[in-house]
């Protein structure tokens, strides 16, 4: 399918939200690091790196969280059989203010950088923009990379570790992870995944106002951009073998099934939640679940594109979700309005 | 000039870092929205709106901020005869932190959000995204919107207003505003200034820790985008009417001078710097010079663009400077990297 005919098929009233690259985009390699809970979870054995140290070496958190997101790019970028000089572009995004864990991650590389904020959704963003940038013509490799760390996000938008306040049942467990993506038009490999199509999400906000309570508050945004999706392509549920959320967790899955319910789609029996997947969330007592830019980063490369590579799983919907808050904004009794965006990967 | 052609002439060894749209892209309408103090400087009687009262209305700083992005996003669509439905994207930063800017400013606007950050260079990224999207065939129309708000930035980055510190006379004044640009591929009138040449930029470190000297921390950022800009397109200052920097303030101004001095490019004659020009730096009392996303965005539109579509200026190298730090980074020693995007503005 081409854009002229994705827009015509496009019957609704709403904004037109998809875009299909009209060559193919591969990811040729990917890399995932994770930190020592995470290398505990059910997929732990399929990291690239875990660290036992949380600090990665580093003075603090958030140096750490840079040290991630260079680790990350380093295996990316040597399992695509490259260098550093090969990239014309990174699309790169955090969760920490001014997206500091990027900045620094990154400082090293001789590339230019595009730094993007999405939340959460950052990786939906980050594959989308890199996407555009190989059908604009940019460069024959590009990277996308995300991260979060548990610690820095929790000093960064709640409670300082140290006061060991009680998290509600609702709370997500943030994710101390970094995925790396090398984008190439040309493929490495016969089962490189590739990416067929990408729906960008509006802003949407019901209002909910609890930022321990993510899912809830991202659940709308996850529903709107997947319906969306289904109208803009004019496919249903059943054309996708997985639609896989970012990090809704236990509280936010319930409402997006019920969301997406109410708009006549039943994603029940192919619904999965990386925030779900990454943590054994009863015995590793994480609550509602994973989160972060870097809990659906780490799921794509280690888990999503193995799945598809090994021909368990045809067609996937990918959708990252981010919560749009920062303390401030929370302080002075704002909501947290949330975005997500998708992307179709197929072999 | 061809992205082929460009990429042949690049004999230097640096990897080569910028783009030439295939097709004309077109900035169809832009508005500028400021404060107060940014009305009573020089270029004040250009400005679409300004307010007397700082908070716009709202009740915080971080709401006027979010007002700012709203209300030029709204005169910029008003300005190109067109409505928000017709808007495939908005490309928007702030320096906020999470962005919350852009998050809540552009939260009722019913088009997909790219949300970007490269501090003071975010509109750089913009505009460069925006003719990326429009170059890979995505939309009619898309928007590029950044903004900056005196107050919320000193509280985001420095001391409360009401400790009242001393600032050396290195520190800037973050400018009180927010611009916004409609792109499009077809011009609207027959001067619309084209957006014909980007040269993306790597992140710059060269150990500078003061916060409240961004003018030298940014420095070698512009420096280097822009030797790599000469570089890449085989062309020197005398190729461009203006050379025009986004907010090193009257330090920066002079270590850019002589960095680019060294590596044999004297732009002295035609270099003009947007935190410069917005404010009687004596007069007003802002010592370095004005910063911020907002500095350059409401130059770009209210002065820059005019100058152009006058004919005054022809071709015009307009390069967005960002220093990359946040409180927690600068707190925790680190130094402030910096990063600029250069965009070539013709008739």
């Amino acid at each position: 399918m081409d854009n002229a005919t994705l827009k015509n098929l496009n019957h609704d009233t709403h904004t037109y939200q998809s875009f299909v690259p009209p060559n193919p985009i591969y990811i040729i390699s990917s890399a995932s690091i994770a930190g020592d809970k995470e290398g505990k979870g059910p997929i732990g054995k399929l990291f690239d790196f875990i660290s036992e140290d949380n600090y990665f070496g580093c003075k603090n958190w958030e140096e750490a969280e840079s040290e991630l997101q260079k680790k990350a790019m380093e295996y990316a970028i040597n399992k695509a059989g490259i260098t550093e000089n090969d990239l014309r572009l990174i699309f790169a995004g955090d969760l920490l203010a001014q997206s500091i864990a990027s900045s620094f991650g990154l400082l090293n590389f001789p590339v230019p950088v595009v730094g993007v904020y999405g939340a959460c959704s950052s990786l939906g963003l980050s594959l989308f923009l890199g996407a555009m940038s190989m059908t604009a013509g940019i460069g024959d490799y590009v990277a996308c990379v995300t991260s979060s760390h548990f610690s820095s996000a929790e000093k960064e938008f709640r409670f300082p570790l140290a006061y060991g306040n009680q998290r509600p049942l609702s709370a997500h467990w943030t994710v101390t992870g970094s995925g790396a993506f090398i984008l190439s038009k040309e493929p490495k490999s016969g089962n490189d995944v590739r990416l067929t199509g990408f729906t960008t999400g509006q802003i949407v906000d019901y209002g909910l106002k609890e930022s321990l309570n993510m899912g809830a508050c991202m659940a709308p945004a996850a529903a709107d951009t997947i319906y969306r999706h289904f109208k803009d392509f004019n496919t249903s549920p059943q054309d996708y073998d997985k639609i896989i959320t970012g990090d809704l967790g236990k509280v936010g899955k319930l409402a997006l099934l019920d969301l997406l319910e109410a708009k006549g789609f039943d994603i029940t029996d192919r619904h999965m939640d990386c925030g779900i997947e990454i943590y054994n969330i009863e015995a590793q007592d994480v609550h509602a679940g994973g989160s972060g830019c870097g809990c659906c980063a780490v799921t794509l490369s280690a888990f999503i594109l193995k799945q598809i590579k090994e021909g368990l799983w045809k067609k996937v919907l990918f959708v990252p979700t981010g919560a749009l808050l920062s303390k401030i904004s929370h302080n002075e009794g704002q909501s947290v309005p949330g975005i997500a965006h998708a992307v179709v990967l197929e072999v």
